[in-house]
């Protein structure tokens, strides 16, 4: 446990109050200043020959931070047909976007006829592109059989990964190609969450090597997996760290073959995580006495943020008092859902335990924000349980005024597609 | 692992086919017969003087699953004042409500004035209710520090649990009612997911201890968590073995007291969880070689069925090969989102491990059924996440028909409050 609460990053306590006034809590807040400041250095990442980075879209989809984003420079990596959909619905142009998903869409045809890229993960992939696109030029997700992530759960590479073409399984998708007429401009090997440079520069070695049998690939995708400290003292991946190595690998690769190779990278977490927070109220507290722990309880949870749930992930968490206090108290922080599991402050990498946090002194009304809320908050909760409807989104500007840029879901939407037959 | 694959429960190959050629999958499946029969057996819940048993529609929100329980003689167990306005929209008198919550509605007053029940949660609550119902009549629920959950997650008694009023604060609680003029009639102790007959034994004596205290108290609420085996071999609940020493304690309790009180209970799981599946779709396959795993992907996942990838929870999965098999084959089951987490034979408890499944062989294009999906699926999922929408449910009569009880979800809703500022 810190010495100290958690301070809040982008927000100000007077932003919160503003914002929770004028549209209720719960209320997701993404902040103009740490969004760009992200996209700049995404758009800096160290490279040999040229780079496109994208924004892995599953981690926040509204439309607002896809053009924001596009709008500086970056393009969209999709994880699904409708999030193409959903690109190509927000303004996005085809050309921007790329799909590498587990599930190739039934409209797979008709997303490439408007222009998109794709990446096969399969031989049944390729048979669908082929179907779809003949002749046509794709790039091919590779399983190089490592992977950095921290648990099984973030790792997306390696055996017990099921993302791509396995390694030894390659020249045969390679040959699958070439039978269907196909061109393979591009290798992808996204290969999980990591922030060391030595695993980055590994990798980046170990991918270039399956480029020596596609004389046609002129880009080379890493993926995403930038890992981001959200608590004061987590590590945040350096993108100038990590990228140099990969830089110099495209080097070595274009001098001992003669190709220069594009690089390519997808980050999600990375380009929004700490630029997002959720605004709750603590709307009760309890306690369970000296054995026990002091509960406070906010009018949000797995219902908005799963990720403490999920993983065990830790997000700091401010409570902005009423009235200014320097007491503060060590607290377990749950959600609104009738389900023991709704916590906020599970013990790191155990969701099953309770770690109490020091917090300022709460009482019921005080405002509180769970911060590192931006990545897979919105887009991946336990969204409408106990028929909790779905929170707003607001942009924040940099001038200090704030959007609405998702409007809060009214409740009776969880049943309108429901047909009375009973 | 067991010796042969896991076998349908409720549907036969030939409804899954029918049901998937006509609406599609993922689709959710609810079997009138289970359903029904679940009903009956919580309705013959043994007791001495008298029962109402409701159903904690949390499990299973759709109003056609609300009408079919209490046409059937249940009421209904809300946990959030959303769930009453979704259960008052599916036409169910308020009289057959009753709200114990985490967090209590800003509507209260409102819904009070419907005519539903409620107990308080905390102090904080008992305040709200006087101030929405002036000399009312409302219950208690009581934490009495002691919980049956199998762990911390499904655990809503004991120290670790924010649930209700904690033990020692029960005094000061029913003070403040009677201060405030109101009238306890009900006390409640959810204590969580448990099928030992002991268990509910010393729960039950160790709850009415409480009653003591409460001259006015009528009816004692012991909640839900009445444990379900999903998989073959799992036990499930014997309603008639745990209920028969919570009676004789009703008895006893009456002999010394002479108060004859009236039970009630609260199941949600046991009344749903295996009358409910979700039928997917093969729509990949990957192998990562013999260090690795054989993976099957199917074309749902955690946006469906979350609770393996947040309890490694194991839920009976079944293939339905296109043309008949004997072979079959061990495979890690997957999901559909570009998530590694997104698993659905986790090893049990321990979402973080991958547990190889016993299954039919299968070929891309062949069905497949996640069984036991009745509870919390429908109702709990990363609904979204990849942009993927909203599945379909089907409720399967038992003359073999079927109806549509809520339909798909056009995908341009995960988007349609958004709005365009930038």
């Amino acid at each position: 446990m810190s010495e100290s609460p958690e301070t809040l990053r982008f927000l100000s306590a007077g932003h919160a109050r503003r914002i929770a006034s004028q549209v209720g809590t719960p209320v997701y807040i993404y902040g103009e200043a740490p969004l760009e400041e992200a996209a700049r250095a995404v758009l800096a990442f160290p490279n040999a020959f040229g780079l496109t980075a994208r924004f892995a879209m599953k981690a926040c989809p509204n439309g607002n931070i896809l053009r924001f984003f596009t709008n500086l420079g970056l393009g969209l990596d999709c994880s699904s047909g409708y999030e193409v959909e959903r690109a190509l619905a927000a303004g996005i142009p085809a050309a921007r976007i790329t799909l590498t998903c587990q599930e190739a869409p039934a409209n797979l045809p008709f997303l490439l006829k408007k222009g998109i890229s794709f990446n096969a993960s399969s031989p049944a992939q390729i048979e669908a592109f082929a179907a779809a696109k003949p002749r046509g030029e794709l790039g091919l997700r590779i399983n190089p059989g490592l992977g950095s992530g921290s648990t099984n759960r973030t790792n997306v590479g390696g055996p017990a990964s099921s993302f791509g073409i396995w390694k030894d399984a390659v020249d045969g998708a390679r040959q699958l190609a070439q039978r269907l007429a196909l061109r393979v401009v591009r290798l992808h090997t996204h290969i999980g969450s990591g922030s060391d440079p030595a695993v980055w520069q590994r990798v980046a070695a170990m991918s270039l090597d399956f480029v020596d049998a596609f004389p046609e690939v002129t880009a080379f995708d890493l993926g995403g997996g930038f890992k981001v400290g959200r608590m004061s003292g987590e590590k945040t991946t350096d993108l100038q760290e990590v990228g140099l190595p990969v830089k110099e690998a495209f080097e070595a690769f274009a001098r001992k073959t003669g190709r220069r190779l594009h690089l390519e990278i997808e980050p999600g977490t990375w380009l929004v995580a700490n630029a997002g927070a959720l605004l709750t109220t603590v709307q009760d507290l309890a306690d369970t006495g000296a054995q026990g722990y002091r509960f406070l309880k906010l009018d949000a949870g797995m219902t908005e943020v799963l990720r403490p749930s999920l993983y065990g992930a830790q997000h700091p968490i401010v409570v902005i008092p009423q009235t200014h206090t320097d007491a503060t108290e060590t607290c377990v922080v749950v959600g609104h859902c009738c389900e023991s599991g709704d916590v906020l402050t599970p013990a790191p990498g155990d969701s099953e335990g309770l770690a109490p946090r020091l917090l300022a002194r709460a009482r019921i009304g005080d405002l509180c924000v769970i911060e590192g809320a931006g990545a897979y908050c919105a887009a991946m909760s336990a969204k409408h349980y106990n028929s909790f409807p779905e929170a707003p989104e607001v942009f924040l500007r940099k001038n200090g005024r704030f959007e609405v840029i998702r409007k809060r879901q009214p409740a009776k939407e969880l049943w309108r597609h429901e047909r009375r037959v009973l």
